[in-house]
């Protein structure tokens, strides 16, 4: 297959790149580095650097023998989304170019226009390329579980059917978020489903957990193609942070409760899962909706699961409670479903001790790298 | 109090301003003439020449002894939209500040993205403006019923209890719509109920059916200060094409079916709602939301009403189903609740014959001025 990844640099990006491009699909890998530079201006930069994806891409051609060709631009610019559609008539895109961080969404209003403006004119954009250039596309995009927030009833997958007064619908699972961020993803689903319905496109929304891990086939063979470890509070997640804390002998530091629960999923799985919908694309036009997870946790499990890790490594590691920056429930139910991928042959790669121990060893190797200024949380909800 | 009326050059936007004026509010009337550009360009301008803000403001002025200040500038700029909250520090605005035509939104990628951009940077921009500098500022926003969509359950005034598995939760109403511009006012929706819950704003969304009529108790004094009357296919409403065909011997075009059920409201109720909703704003930080209509018509029964009283007016009405440009269901279930504003006092005006009569009579008036090619479907939903 001929696939676009859009969003190419991400931490999931590249490795989706790299996976496509292992299984002999011919990859176009777009990015414009917005995130970099976001990362920057909040000095928010990675634990290990990461090359530019030009330079990524040459190790990785040289490496495997491979192919994945480089196309920088803004996805937000439409002439530049229309000429790639135009240009290379993908059979599949993978829509990763949002602005990803919920913290940086919230710091005033110019970021929140950023990401207001980023994330629905890069989507209206793929849209409109598929629309007007490749009308059989399939869209995979990264939605995210967050779009459902924590209601007090089950979790489905996407839909669910309404019996009101007697009488019966099925809609969109309602949606609400924390975070502008979040905000926009939510945006994103309902721009789809009206163009689903309209120009019969062929959607698959896959409805994300917080993602951990660093290891996949292709990154494990060099330190330089491994996937973005950000454990700042912008654009790090809870569990990146606990593994910096421990290696640096600070507190894993657990906001309010602690009982804020969330589906986790190893990037291993989503490499599998967005495979999985590429393979399998929608036979007819459709937003299909997936939640893309495998188990979930509290913060409070979390930090508990990487102390006992950290201990036995013989780090000496302590959880304190720390005022939650996040407007947010700190115990809430929390049933969502997730059979969907499971259906299609998923076979998960779970949160092991082992895994934890593999990435707290390859924290420990870059420890002198940690900057402890960017751990704790910057940005509050409440001003 | 003092109201800005953000897109006050708008076919409500311009009564509203007076009615307040007129009710002794300091009233700031805000335009950047947007839809007079997209109606030049598309030659879809209103039947009866309005004069721009500051004439009908001059006019208004001098008849009344009231006083509206009018500021132009453009509500996605967000120094221009600041500067107003920081320089008159309102009690309440009302946001009309949207790209309202699901036709425009629905012409290409560059409306779609127009159209997107527009309206959720300026109600970005006024959460902003309220949040940083007028806190206690109540937004009364313009909804849409259109963002319910034609669902086959009752339809709740923005709000409703899910009972699922046998736990409850309570959600804003499932919304889906018709046009790409609908969906922005979904997404409104979404970003106003975010920045409600995170900041405390106290707003009122009020979803509103078509609006029909040229007559509000400051209009009625000189025509220059009328509402502007759209009869074309794109900034016009089924109603008033249906009026202008009556008028120039044209048959009555109704899309596919005519079964397509919506809720009416007379601009005279309208003015009311979103006055009532003024004098009554939440008492402490809500998303309050209410269904502003009167009563419900298919399109067949508007345009039978139409024929009735144009044929007692002599004129010979006929009626001609049309090939459907949208894609909306033509035959549907629609039973929306509308019990919010009745309980705060409003009168309904209905849409009565002599309602119709006195505004067919207004057509004649202008008869010369109706340009038929405006008036049949220029785009359609499917290319």
């Amino acid at each position: 297959m001929r696939v676009i990844i859009f969003g190419a640099d991400g931490y999931l990006g590249w490795p989706t790149s790299m996976k496509f491009a292992a299984d002999c699909h011919e990859v176009i890998a777009v990015d414009n580095y917005l995130r970099r530079q976001m990362a920057k201006q909040t000095d928010s930069e990675p634990l290990i650097e990461n090359q530019k994806l030009d330079k990524r891409s040459e190790a990785f051609n040289a490496l495997s023998g491979k192919k994945i060709t480089v196309e920088v631009g803004d996805c937000s610019d439409y002439k530049f989304v229309k000429r790639l559609f135009k240009e290379y008539q993908p059979d599949a895109v993978v829509h990763y170019a949002e602005q990803p961080s919920a913290p940086y969404s919230m710091i005033g209003h110019k970021e929140a226009s950023l990401t207001l403006r980023n994330n629905l004119d890069s989507t209206l954009n793929i849209i409109f390329g598929v629309i007007e250039e490749s009308p059989d596309c399939h869209i995979i995009k990264l939605g995210t579980m967050g779009e459902y927030g924590t209601p007090n009833i089950d979790i489905e997958e996407g839909w669910i059917e309404i019996e009101h007064n007697g009488r019966k619908d099925k809609f969109l699972y309602p949606r609400q978020t924390g975070s502008l961020y979040h905000t926009t993803k939510i945006m994103d689903t309902d721009l789809l489903w009206f163009y689903v319905r309209t120009y019969g496109l062929k959607v698959t929304d896959l409805m994300q957990g917080p993602v951990y891990g660093l290891s996949t086939i292709e990154s494990d063979s060099q330190d330089n193609l491994l996937p973005n470890f950000h454990y700042d509070d912008i654009f790090g997640t809870a569990l990146n942070r606990f593994l910096v804390q421990a290696v640096a002998g600070l507190p894993l530091t657990v906001y309010g409760k602690g009982g804020q629960t969330r589906g986790y999923i190893n990037i291993k799985d989503t490499m599998e899962c967005v495979n999985l919908s590429m393979l399998n694309p929608p036979k007819s036009p459709d937003l299909r909706i997936f939640n893309q997870f495998t188990e979930t946790f509290s913060v409070n499990e979390l930090a508990d699961k990487i102390k006992n890790v950290g201990n036995q490594l013989g780090l000496d590691v302590k959880i304190k409670n720390y005022s939650n920056p996040r407007k947010e429930a700190e115990d809430h139910y929390y049933n969502p479903k997730h059979t969907g991928l499971l259906e299609f042959g998923l076979k998960p790669n779970l949160l092991t001790n082992e895994v934890l121990n593999d990435m707290l060893e390859k924290v420990i190797k870059y420890k002198s790298n940690i900057v402890s200024d960017r751990i704790l949380p910057r940005i509050k909800w409440n001003k």
